[in-house]
């Protein structure tokens, strides 16, 4: 488990899926920018046996252990370290997406020989912008028509953190003590 | 899941399958122009664990959760996305049918990037068509022994919606506040 | 082989998959309605071994061997007998296409317990639609926004005959005297 | 085979895979800016092998039929069609580039439902720049760090086209005379 | 089982993956020196069902079965043997690693034939370097920036033990009293 | 093709295993030191087709074409890169071997994101010692009874060079012009 002052991020097991599911289903969850997309347990089992070494899933716990929200990382196809994650409603704007970020973003620098994370966002997402901002991330552009969701193709901006600008981590610390 | 005013579509979950095999067996269920067919729940289980991305199976609930009938949608081989749906003999003509095709047009516009939705039909099955009618669709033809049922050949009708006749969500208008 | 008046239908060879690459490669040979691809003798050959039972590509061959054209039949989704038909353009309008559709519509009701044939064609392709009426089919409906060729999204006609429509067969009556 | 004025565009045959070979191990094909890589004939025919529907290579070739470069189709992860490009040393700086992208820019718009084509090129790649540029491709921002290649990380720029910014066909104009 | 003084060694069963991949997941359990990595169940599973033949994993523990540690043997790629182990932090520095080292040798040169067995170690990992010493191992270099652990490359030092150095079983030695 | 002064390396094809299977049977080959291996044409092959990205081998030519050594890159366990090299007796001592590898250890540092190349050798090979030192390759440490050749168990020496070490291409300095 990789542990901060607000939240942790757990591996997600076998046992996590049917509530992974139920949050996919839920058009409220992945937020009003994000796909429209409904998967059966099956299907989202499906892809969880699928992923690849370089591709994980992380549950957003809070202290308590109550489950709030996922995040992940996968290599896109240029072999490129890319993150993505949501929050439960309730649980937005308080400061947990920018700690999960940065925990993630620790643990990839740290686990991982990688020059650069990037994360993709949408124009009109500003919260997410400034999470990414907090986290250290900086703006490289913007992808025009996507994606296509809720009935539109809609653009992305890339963000990218390289190692240069990450220095060391913030919150795994103890995970470094020793570097 | 996709929520409508009386009725919800929730993606059909294996636990669902033993009551989709009941259904697929009661002859009064698919109703007097759909084949006879009597499939064992391992046949179902191979049909849906086979379910390709663009094939998916809803259970249509009512709002306490009293499941009334099945909609699903697949590709067919021009790619065109196609549309199905069924409803249990004792909750037909009380307008669930249309709300949940008008659920499942609304979801299929806004989650892909598809112009035109089908659906065959019988050509005595009036209520069917104003189904159809009432959501949208328009008349495209007849196809002539279109598939054997009970005892001999017939014919369907082939009803379609494009993108430009949908225009916006009827239905499923919050999940695309933001288009 | 299937023998007319002025072409035959020979069944594709795997020697012959370097000329369908060429025709298929040549913008001229499927005609201004058909989509524009591009595809390897090794993109060919894979689909060629994976034609099924019902699904037959033939080359048209006028008397002294050369070949003019291909012309196939599968199974649509809904278990329907299709055919499709493309001649090099040096050859159209010769009555070469009626016939071979002629001794393929001979051939399907001949030898498959089928009830109707069925093919799909542009609305502007008036020759298409002389070839398909000549042959005994019908006109069954417009099908909108198809398939997309061309950068445009083109409805089809379908057009079928049936059994008790084409009665006997017309070219390959030796092939019947048996029957 | 896709004509222009100049050049055509022709689908890579197995043939074409010995010089595909010997081009990708003369460091000087992919230019100065392009990862250093040594790969066997065997290599390259396990990569074309796999090649799926959406990925294409195709070679360039004047029209005595001599072949001076290579150009490519893929989708990224996120279903994002990308072209790359290579010319022999000699034939470059004659316009020859821009042509081929054009036409590979007219057919991809022309054969595929899709919205946009991008392509990545390195900062300081002002040839490609230009080439994009003509072609009507414009810069969505720049990849840091984007990969690895002759001992150092290397920024790529991305640049896209939107089918509303082709409008048209420029070059396989013949192929759409219908659109 | 192997039996020592205070600890034995204990095949891995399925059973305990549970609390395999739970200490893999603790940052503390592999030590300050190792990578920072999390994996599901999942992924443990997947790797424990492709140990080859010489590749075992067992469970160091106490007297009262409970389990405080990992110890594991493989081959290297020049068909090597090398071992692994971790203790959880409370059960550290009291001789637990040492004597589960010193089975783990018995075992391998009792059990297979092979002339040496192999360690590798981190330079400034002092209390792993005294467990190799006692157990009779000696040191055979560094090998620098051998593996990428929480954010730098780390140097190993390599360790082995030579049949004639270990000359007879020394905590096993009911084992061999057969031989 | 990796050009050197007076050598060059290519990948090798499948025409070139019929010789390294010559070469890999005759005992003067691959050295006094190297294990007495025989293996059949179709041994070499199925090593050649199962070979990694990582794993590639090149023939060591003179500028006239002439075969006169194999050289080899792959990866060890550890995910480190290691070499191997061999030339034919009547080639040896005159600075091939010497140049051979400062090509590879250029091509290995340009091409991929390492930060070490390994080689083993044997203690009394003075000559690849030499070899190694002359490229900049520094001894770790010796690994005892390391494998098993011509009848006993023999020790290697394990040599690095760390990208640091290595700053810059010496000979394909070409190939990094624009780093």
């Amino acid at each position: 488990m990789l542990e901060g002052k607000n939240v942790n991020l757990r591996i997600v097991e076998k046992e996590d899926l049917e509530l992974v599911a139920e949050w996919v289903n839920d058009l409220g969850f992945t937020g009003e920018y994000e796909p429209v997309s409904q998967e059966s347990e099956t299907d989202i089992e499906k892809q969880y046996d699928k992923l690849g070494p370089e591709e994980k899933w992380f549950i957003i716990e809070e202290k308590d252990g109550s489950k709030i929200g996922l995040i992940i990382h996968l290599l896109d196809p240029g072999k490129r370290m890319a993150i993505g994650y949501y929050l439960v409603a309730s649980e937005r704007r308080k400061g947990y997406g920018t700690e999960a970020v940065g925990i993630m973003v620790d643990y990839l620098f740290l686990s991982k020989n990688i020059v650069r994370i990037q994360a993709e966002t949408h124009p009109e997402n500003v919260a997410s912008h400034r999470v990414l901002e907090k986290s250290g991330f900086k703006r490289e552009g913007t992808i025009r028509k996507s994606f296509f969701s809720r009935g539109v193709w809609r653009d992305t901006v890339l963000f990218s953190i390289l190692r240069e600008e990450w220095k060391e981590p913030k919150i795994l610390t103890k995970a470094a003590s020793q570097s």
